[in-house]
Parts: C-alpha cells; structure tokens; sequence
C-alpha cells in the first residue's frame, strides 16, 4: 500500500479561524496532516520573520480529527521554518496556508501571511499552495470550495510543481451552484489607495489608523481579477525571483558605470 | 530654474541608523529630502502592514542638514503610504529606501524591510530604489558607495523606471578601492537553512531562536551573489508582477476542471 502523503497545513488568520478548520477537514481526507500555525492573527504580516524575539510552539488540541496540531507565537513564515526544522519527522509532500479569510489575489499577494507562509515552503522546494476567500468575515462559510480546494491539491501531488513555483488560488464568495469552474490567471495590477483615519489620543497626540479602497488597474480578461468577479476561482502560479528579466538589457543600455564620478 | 527632485528617504533599521544617515547625506546634494522612516528597526518585517494598531507619525530632528525628518511607529511599507498620503505636499519623484546594514540580495529580497519599502512605493508608481551594505553591524562605513548611490540615483532621476519595476542594489563590503564597478544582475537562487536554538525558559517551557546559514544555490555569474562575491555593486531590476507566466500553458493542460467531482 502506497503511503499517504504528509500534508503540512498552516496560515495566517492563526490557528483557531475556521478557514484552516475548513481546510484541515479537506486535508484530513487526502493525507497525514501536521498543522503549524500561528496563535494569534497575523494578517498583513507580509513575509516577515522573527529575528530578535523568542519562538514558542507547543502542541495543542483544536478540533476532533486524526491530525497533529502545533500553536506557534511566530509568523507564518516562522511556522513553516519551525514546521520543517523542528516539528517534522520527514519532508511534506505538499505544504497548504489558508483558507485565508479575505482576497489574496493581484497585489493582496505582496502583502499576505497566507502567501508568504506558502512561499517559504516553496523556497524549501515543497510543492505549496496558498488559498483564500473573498469573505473577511469569522462567519464565511467555507463548504463551496471543498471540492476544488481538494481537486487542486491532489493536482499539485499528482504533477508536483517546478521549483520556484507556487500557487495562489483566490475563491469567490459564492454558493457551489455559482462557481463557474477553475481558471489559471495571472495577478491583476492593482493597488490600495489608503485612507490614514487620522484622531487625537486622549493625551492630544495625533495617530492613524490605516484603511483603503481597492482599486484594479488592470482590465485583462486574464487576470485573477477578473475571474473572481466573473464567478471563477483564480489560480496564479506565483514565483519568487522576482528579477525582471526583460528590462536587464535595458538596464544595461544605461552604462552605469560610465557615469559614475569617483573622487 | 529646474525645481529640485523631492526625494523621499525611507529605511528598515530605523530613523538613527548610520545607514540611513549616510543616504540622507547623499540625497540632500541631488534634490528635497523628506525622511519618513521607523522609529524602531524593523529588520525581516517583509511586506509587513499595520491593520490592528494605531500608527504614530512625528517630525523629528536627527542631525544636521537642510531634510525635513518624521518619525513613524510603523512598518517601512506604513512609513512609505504615510508619506504619500499625509506628510508629502506632492508625489515624490523618487523613493529610496536604506542603506539597509546587511544584504538583501538572492532570496534575502523576500524577508526584506529596505526592499518592501522600495516597493510599496514603486506599487504607487513612484521610482524606487533599496540600497544595502553587505555589513551588519552599526559600525558600518558607508563611505565607499556615495560615489555609486549618487549615480544610481541620478540614472533612475533621468531615464526613469517602467511602472512595476524597482530597483534592489547591493553593496559589498571593501574599500572604495576594491570595488570594481555596478553589475545588472538577476537575483541568485538561494535560500537560508535554519538552525533554530532550542533553549528553556526559567519556567521550564522550551523556546526557539531562529538562525541559520545562507546557501547559494545558483552558480550563475549573471547573479547578484556572485556580483557581490567578485567586487561589484549588483543591481536587480525587480518586480512585484509575481505571476510565472512561463507556467500557465503547462497548469491549463492540467484540465483541473475536468477532475472537481462535484458532489
């Protein structure tokens, strides 16, 4: 009998939110699952890591299942690192974050904890997925996706994924019935443009708080964008060399160091 | 009279760094400085945002010199949308972030603070550059690359970047005589293999540093590593489009939508 496969499963809205309660039910249908996930939310930590404080991680019990669950005080970058070094007898297979509460899709991929934790297992060389619903609230219902999150994930085992490659997959917020189906897309351009609150302490001393509206700059019919809002859920194979390429011929056309005035 | 570029100075390390100090020095001989820097280090905070805690931004004075300073309680990508959107009276005409103590070449772009400044304001359409010295202490001597970050400066002034490219430059750690000139590089394959420092606490529970080992993978001499390795200033154009367009073709012929088995 063929072994099944070890699926590390982590992300960042940590580990009590019903997205990865959601997503360790589907996993625990495809392979052995060992959660590593923060303690505490961690949203919009990027792919920050913890270097000047102490990591603590223990074993908890979150939910009934036949999984293995570690709370951890770090990153979910960190909880990859501790997952793989520490915690792991052996390599995953395949290394799932989410389901994140809320859009990682177009420029949302810079900022997330859910992506970034699925980068960091890329980097490692483990086929990585990161998946999120467009719903921010801790009431999403996550029963629309369980199909797709899992047809993805035994795709990514079955065919594996090139190194330095993972995926980004977004999902509407719409019934079973709604979903259109898969589309491979890539990130649309877009920015936030932020609005900083700005109010007086009781103390009469400024501060910000920081909020924004979305905005999609990009009107391609082949953008994770416009599948989302068209009913499909989004898949962008996510890389992180992030070199652009075509523009080092241009880069060079300038002579740098020609230019440069040494005293 | 040409107005003056406004320069927007920005870094990970915090406002007192040296490496900041240096840079500042540098941009006030080529246009308007407006610092906006953190008030704290905020080294491998990534692509860090603050979305649950209030954000404090004063003005500051560090050291001599026509710049105006603030002081931000946030994140290098908080200080740059501060500064964008509350303290600068217009766009900048360029966002430079730095000089970061210590690389953020290869893989270390990823977990970088210097780089996610860079590039929140490239998102924002302004050119942006991060500088780093291959050095990681305080007493780093930022006199040798003056000559470099002025002329790198300057080139990005004059010709420009195409939107959704920044520029990540890094330093190596010799004298002004050493250094052999700039080099356009891509960004080497690499990763950090952690070691995590196990230790328990007075209360007997066990915690973790996180350390590691840089590993280059990548034996390329058209990368940044071996720039740096050999004596050069590399420079990567890097991008924030994390889309691996090469692979769409090959994930469509995966058929996903033909294996969902809608229940």
């Amino acid at each position: 009998m063929k072994n099944k496969p070890l699926i590390l499963v982590t992300n960042d809205d940590g580990i009590n939110a019903p997205g990865i309660r959601a997503l360790v039910k589907i996993m625990n249908t495809i392979g052995d699952v060992v959660v590593v996930a923060p303690n505490s939310p961690q949203s919009g930590m990027g792919h920050a890591i913890t270097l000047d404080a102490t990591l603590y991680v223990e074993q908890v019990f979150v939910n009934e299942g036949p999984q293995t669950e570690y709370s951890c005080s770090g990153t979910p970058a960190d909880c990859v690192k501790l997952a793989i070094r520490e915690k792991l007898d052996r390599r995953p297979d395949i290394c799932v974050s989410g389901i994140n509460h809320g859009s990682n899709a177009s420029i949302n991929v810079i900022y997330s904890g859910t992506m970034s934790a699925a980068i960091e297992a890329g980097i490692e060389g483990i086929p990585s997925i990161g998946f999120s619903l467009l719903d921010y609230t801790w009431t999403a219902n996550f029963d629309a996706c369980d199909d797709y999150v899992k047809t993805i994930t035994e795709n990514v085992l079955k065919h594996g994924l090139p190194n330095g490659i993972v995926l980004n997959v977004n999902i509407p917020n719409i019934s079973k019935e709604e979903i259109k189906g898969i589309k491979i897309c890539r990130q649309a351009r877009a920015n936030w443009v932020e609005k900083f609150d700005k109010r007086i302490n009781p103390q009469g001393k400024d501060y910000y708080w920081l909020s924004g509206k979305f905005v999609n700059l990009d009107g391609g019919e082949d953008t994770d964008e416009w599948a989302l809002e068209h009913g499909y859920i989004s898949v962008v194979p996510s890389q992180f060399d992030l070199t652009a390429h075509h523009f080092i011929e241009k880069l060079n056309s300038w002579d740098l160091n020609k230019s440069v005035q040494i005293k």
